[in-house]
């Protein structure tokens, strides 16, 4: 009867997300004794504020376990509206503000927006989430690649591009997972308001803003256009991604739509765990100061490393903790590489395609894992590159071999 | 600008569940400084085991934050398979089983089965996230209506008309809610094995199925056929909604294209939530049958008080803890009703239509509170009911006029 199974378009259409593929791989290859170099996931394993974890405990101690709004916690929601009312000097109040998870954040607006076939721009690489969510929908994606040799930041005239492709929505991610990119405020501006000038949806992921090394963390929630929508998330910053906990900050008519598709999907989320992220919240400024060195610190180290070792090289993020990798001299695909430095170095990375069809001769790493462990797993993985490149014309040949027998 | 925000399809077509507008506005009295009853949605406060809330906070305090797979917990999808093997003597594997808020398995089974416009079938009186999900996704509602006189319910006729029908998907859901109902395992076996015949998607709701107080739990997961999906949820059995863990039980193809959905939409659960309900599973014999009881008498103390009372009617319940109230001599249609319910006598209740629009003469009461305030809440019901029956021609009057003036 097993071939009676089939299933609806958009089921067929469903590609998830590669990186928690690699995730089980990788879990898979533990569960067989081997110690293996995580690099894959953007999974930080920092100490979360001791608030966050004390007060989701007392929640559960005090059996906060029933169901609460499908907008989110109220003191969770007045926490975020204090902080963007603070961060952006206008008046962000509870009810721009919904709780969610970020990655479903993703789903929910675009399913909110577009229509099967409408066309959405991505600045490429992009956050797979992005690529799943629109193919899911059926949506149209329509990428706009950012020039590596400026370190893949947003320029003026990409934005032009974007615009004139007449999308339904454009996404754009800074700062950007993963190419570590901060774009230019001004740049960020002018996309913002040709966006609301054309009614032009735009989506503004920014899980990793408060990890800017650099310039203090500038937001789009700053502009009181009403397309503009911020999808925001704890996980990163508190390095509580298991807690699942993100936001949007958005019109209240888009809130409204966004709390009925909560309803419809997850009816809520944890109360405990949002007592959780209020606590956390009142400590951020302090905590994400510390972080935010931490990670500018072992990301000069990591880039460093890499470009000091001959054979691959990378631009230095300027936020967040990934590093986006050209591996086209080595001879092999992203998913060739990824598969094999798994395999052979115990080391897990995505490979590029998942940020873009286009990056098939990049890979992503992120250095949020312990210390030593991400030092150890680059240290690895340029290991392997290195073999590859010394034995790139033999690996060559060998594929053309395997390529005549079949 | 705003009027410049309009939405997609699907954005529109969305309805979210009324028990959270109910338990929202209920919320917002409670904040004046009401006490409020709440007899609205199925959110039981019994003490959940001990085990569970201990092994979360150890999970916590072993900052157990990380992601996780995205099929679940790997601990958590061998307990499951384990306790469905014994349940159902059927040989159910970890790759049978994937975890996912069961609210959420609802949108999920519908969006991978249909494509928009098709046919999914409910009998009716049915849980409303079914409506919610299949009206996002755009599907066509079959209802077939049960027998109120059978006490709703499932007899071979409405299999048969129901397979008439011809759909993509016929929903079912035994122990039932809203009423309560237990169907007979002939009639289920009928339905799963005329499914089979025609290739009909037949998926189980299974979350009251453990509540049932007379026979033992029978889950439709007993039957081999490729196309029974079954859903079930950790949330009512061992009073923790707000964990949000629920699963499905399906064809391994099925399971995939699950686990893909969870990764687009929300990436995995939180693994310390997942740690607390293995722990909770390992003690679920014992739990259950004590809960079992607990509800059995409630639901009997309830339906006594209502019966006796004169002015309002009800089927004894079998299973779960709602009854289904008929009030269609009250002169107030359901809506009417559950609001000046609430502001009058601060009692918050779900109203019929919730369940199906043929419903607009009932009302939902769930019995899983608090048992004091349940009663109490009770009591005013049936006082509000009393009021409005001595009153009835009055209030027709007064309709008429209001008619009439507009």
């Amino acid at each position: 009867m097993t071939d009676s199974i089939s299933f609806s378009k958009r089921g067929d259409a469903l590609i998830g997300q590669e990186m928690f593929k690699i995730l089980d791989r990788a879990r898979r290859l533990e569960d067989e004794g081997f110690d293996i170099y995580h690099l894959e996931l953007g999974n930080p394993r920092l100490r979360p504020p001791k608030e966050i974890i004390s007060t989701t405990i007392e929640a559960l101690h005090n059996l906060n376990v029933g169901y609460t709004s499908s907008a989110g916690l109220p003191k969770l929601r007045q926490a975020l509206a204090h902080r963007y009312t603070k961060l952006s000097g206008r008046d962000i109040k509870e009810s721009n503000i919904v709780v969610s998870p970020a990655n479903l954040l993703i789903s929910q607006v675009l399913d909110l927006t577009c229509n099967g076939g409408d066309k959405v721009v991505l600045f490429t690489p992009a956050f797979p989430s992005y690529f799943a969510a629109a193919a899911h929908i059926g949506l149209q994606v329509i990428p706009i690649p950012l020039d590596s040799s400026n370190g893949f930041t947003l320029k003026e005239r990409e934005v032009e591009a974007a615009i004139a492709v007449k999308p339904k929505v454009i996404m754009v991610n800074s700062a950007n997972n993963p190419t570590g990119a901060v774009y230019d405020k001004k740049v960020l501006d002018l996309l913002a308001r040709r966006c609301n000038e054309e009614g032009i949806w735009l989506v503004s992921d920014e899980t990793y803003a408060e990890l800017c090394y650099g310039a203090p963390f500038y937001s789009l929630a700053t502009l009181a256009y009403p397309k503009v929508i911020v999808i925001s998330s704890l996980s990163k910053i508190f390095s509580i991604p298991g807690f699942r906990i993100g936001y949007a900050i958005a019109h209240t008519q888009v809130v409204e739509k966004l709390v009925l598709s909560n309803s419809t999907l997850i009816s809520c989320l944890p109360a405990f765990v949002q007592e959780g992220c209020v606590a956390g919240l009142q400590v951020i400024d302090q905590y994400v100061s510390g972080i935010r060195k931490h990670f500018d610190r072992v990301a000069g180290e990591c880039s460093k490393i890499i470009n000091d070792s001959g054979i691959l090289k990378c631009s230095r993020p300027q936020a967040g903790f990934y590093i986006f990798l050209d591996i086209s001299a080595l001879g092999l695909d992203d998913v060739s590489f990824s598969n094999k430095l798994l395999e052979e170095r115990h080391t897990a990375v995505t490979s590029g395609r998942s940020f873009g069809e286009e990056f098939k001769n990049s890979i992503r790493i992120a250095v949020c894992g312990k210390y030593d462990d991400v030092i150890q797993g680059i240290n690895l993985l340029i290991l392997f590159a290195g073999d590859l490149k010394s034995n790139c014309g033999l690996i060559e040949r060998a594929e053309e071999t395997h390529v005549r027998k079949t």
